[in-house]
């Protein structure tokens, strides 16, 4: 499960690697059928679309859905972040984008460490985005598009977007974005939008500049994003409420590669609901009492 | 100029044709340098972005512009039209679309016939769209989707859509969107979107449906949309101003096909501004009076 140094150089050059058809159809079956019972769900972790009932985002179902707790501990999918941050990692954030056919909206150009930092205080961009295909990603359905080497920039100068759609979001300047796709090749290269079965796997740097078109087609785009932190880098503040930045810092134990597969026992605290002291929030800066424990 | 018989017949099985390049670089250079100026131009033929100053489309500069009413005269373009239609053409509709890098935004599924028979009470779909690119379009500026095979159900239930855009336009429900993409070879083939250089055409069926997503690129997608009908088959009602459904049913008469590159004198009737009477509309039917004189 560790990755080659060929992939490794790459990672560095371009700041994310993808992996068409990681997990296989049989594998993806469980989590496929549990997203209309997440979706319907009336809790707060469910953010819909400005203007609609379609679910933009599902946040923390590893927490209250037995399929998707155990996608959070599948070792194809932890241990090549924990290889490429060099020490145990913790889940930061977890949600289900939902980029419904029809409804689906765009998400403007961002790094995502941008928000880990403003708001989160987390220390440095030791953390690793990998995102999970549930539906078959093409041209039509609003793909993830990144430009690639943006991530070698650290955080760049963001403006908070609270009104273009329903999710808050630090989003970066467009004369900013204009001058990193020219460097990055311009109309040959300078974006990229991986494309590929449910099941596909992208594991990308939370400093690479990255967005998605809207999705007009009649296809759904539903994706698992998944946030994992170098325990030691763990957030510094909970201004925003648990469930979209995690205060759990406990290292994620891996389960069997066939977890997808057979029946293994998961945790879910969250089963019965969200606890209320997950929406309690504070601007006070928290001690790295978990630096060194990991 | 005239069409092959394997266009004739890919022309009815698809409903459009792509002609990459169809122009060169440089005949499309005296277009392609006249657009700053009339999207900068204060006139009501300019519709901007919700929320932007970006221009949306820009109408009838065909009456306006030098350039451009040397295009709508061009055989590369007429031609194939009068061929398909089988006599004289007048220009119902010219609109240039910004899809400004960044901010162009969506246009939802319709078909273009379904307005001209709601509103203008156009007989038939005796007429035909034609776009000519004046950017390179790719697969991240928000190019045209088709719905192959979807002109042979003619005029399909639309709805009046006046709030998604700046633009208002009658669009076909999502059940039937996705009905016809399953026809059409849902994921295979159910949608297909052109991309070629500045100088592109694509002719397609009034009745075929279409749509394109926003652009979140910096790359710009400009193109020319003319839309030509068969002269017999003109307007019946004045609904809408005379910039967007013109009202002058006579024959367009072609330019050499030299003539993007040379100088050949144009009419520009509307050059010093839109004349108060294109501003009058009415609800009343007008009589086939030209209908005869093709």
């Amino acid at each position: 499960m560790k990755l080659t140094s060929a992939e490794l150089a790459e990672f560095d050059r371009q700041g994310y690697l993808f992996f068409p058809a990681r997990f296989t159809p049989r594998e993806m079956r469980p989590l496929i059928d549990e997203v209309p019972r997440l979706f319907a769900m009336d809790r707060p972790e469910n953010v819909r679309e400005k203007g609609s009932t379609a679910v933009r985002t599902n946040f923390a179902a590893h927490l209250y859905s037995k399929p998707f707790a155990t996608l959070a501990r599948h070792p194809r999918m932890v241990e090549p972040v924990r290889h490429l941050l060099g020490e145990a990692v913790y889940m930061h954030q977890f949600k289900i984008n939902g980029k419904a056919a029809f409804d689906g909206d765009v998400w403007q150009w961002h790094q995502d460490y941008g928000t880990w930092l403003a708001d989160d205080l987390m220390p440095e961009p030791r953390a690793m985005n990998v995102a999970i295909f549930l539906d078959e990603v093409n041209e039509f359905n609003g793909p993830l598009m990144f430009i690639p080497g943006s991530h070698k920039l650290g955080a760049l100068p963001a403006g908070h977007d609270t009104h273009t759609t329903s999710y808050p979001l630090w989003t970066i300047s467009n004369d900013n974005i204009a001058e990193l796709v020219e460097k990055a090749g311009g109309r040959n290269g300078g974006i990229v939008a991986p494309k590929g079965p449910a099941g596909s796997m992208i594991m990308f740097h939370s400093c690479l500049v990255h967005a998605s078109s809207c999705n007009l087609s009649p296809f759904n785009r539903v994706a698992v994003y998944l946030s994992l932190c170098a325990v030691s880098n763990h957030i510094r503040r909970h201004k925003r409420v648990e469930y979209i930045a995690h205060r759990d810092f406990t290292p994620i134990e891996c389960l069997p590669d066939d977890c997808l597969l057979k029946d293994y026992p998961v945790d879910l605290p969250w089963r019965d609901g969200l606890p209320a002291s997950a929406l309690r929030t504070s601007l006070d800066e928290i001690a790295p009492a978990m630096a060194k424990a990991a």
